[in-house]
């Protein structure tokens, strides 16, 4: 088979609703804080963590970039939790999720580019893939959920003439 | 009364101990995630909003630069839940916490200084000052408890003799 080439599109609160929400303020509601000294941008992501007796985990993840284009391998999926990953040093990553549905993965798989000043919070069951960051290393806050049960399925992914890069590359 | 001076120290793990958590990956236990593409510095934080139905809210605080140095009038705390911050653009922001005890204000302030690459979580009941970034606008996340009741309380400093800044200013 020859390969297919998925290329990302920007990361948007609309394209996305399907798989989690972005964690970002362009747009957003606010309101002033401590005598207008700061704006609240808030609740802006769900998170769904305490699905037998889990809590709240933070972490760091310091991803190391990935070369582009890249072949998609191995999806990823929580089925007890979301979890949702912040860059903190404004870098763009790239975010791969495939959509419910049976048809084949090539029609499935969805390619997005954060700007560096977003986020995302995979739902609950979102495939993903992992942490693609661009360029740099860059770390990312991770609040995901803490428990010792199993939560987290692998998909080998069949079709491995799946490749996602960026615009122009 | 004449004023006061409480300069910042660095923030560090050990010293901010009894404040809450220092969400940060130097010197932290890491371990290879997603084919050593990613380092995880895993349970930074110890986040405690799960009281009487609270949820894990999530929100970005942008905080303007305050001019140093800096009167102290207001501390506030949590007393049902922890409160986290996490800076976005690597920007160092000063910590104004008050430790327990019976002695005058001046003898419990304590100030840090987060290097940029630094959060914080206070714990519940810390008394805190609000955000103060340094010299730029700042954005933060911030991880608190999601309900409707109380869960702020204020204390109007009568000793405004008090004064913080950082080392050199």
């Amino acid at each position: 088979m020859s390969d297919i080439m998925v290329r990302a599109e920007p990361l948007t609160a609309a394209a996305f609703a399907p798989f989690g929400d972005v964690i970002e303020t362009e747009g957003r509601a606010w309101r002033w804080i401590n005598e207008r000294t700061s704006r609240r941008f808030d609740d802006l992501a769900r998170i769904d963590v305490s699905e037998s007796g889990g809590r709240p985990l933070i972490s760091v993840f310091e991803a190391s970039p990935r070369p582009l284009p890249l072949r998609i391998q191995v999806l990823e999926r929580h089925p007890l939790s979301s979890q949702a990953f912040v860059p903190l040093q404004e870098r763009p990553f790239l975010i791969v999720v495939a959509a419910d549905g049976g048809m084949p993965l090539a029609q499935r798989l969805r390619a997005y580019l954060s700007s560096g000043r977003q986020g995302v919070n995979y739902k609950r069951n979102t495939w993903h893939h992992s942490l693609i960051a661009v360029d740099q290393i860059t770390q990312f806050l991770v609040i995901d959920r803490g428990a010792a049960d199993h939560n987290c399925d692998e998909w080998r992914v069949d079709e491995s003439e799946l490749i996602v890069s960026l615009p122009g590359r």
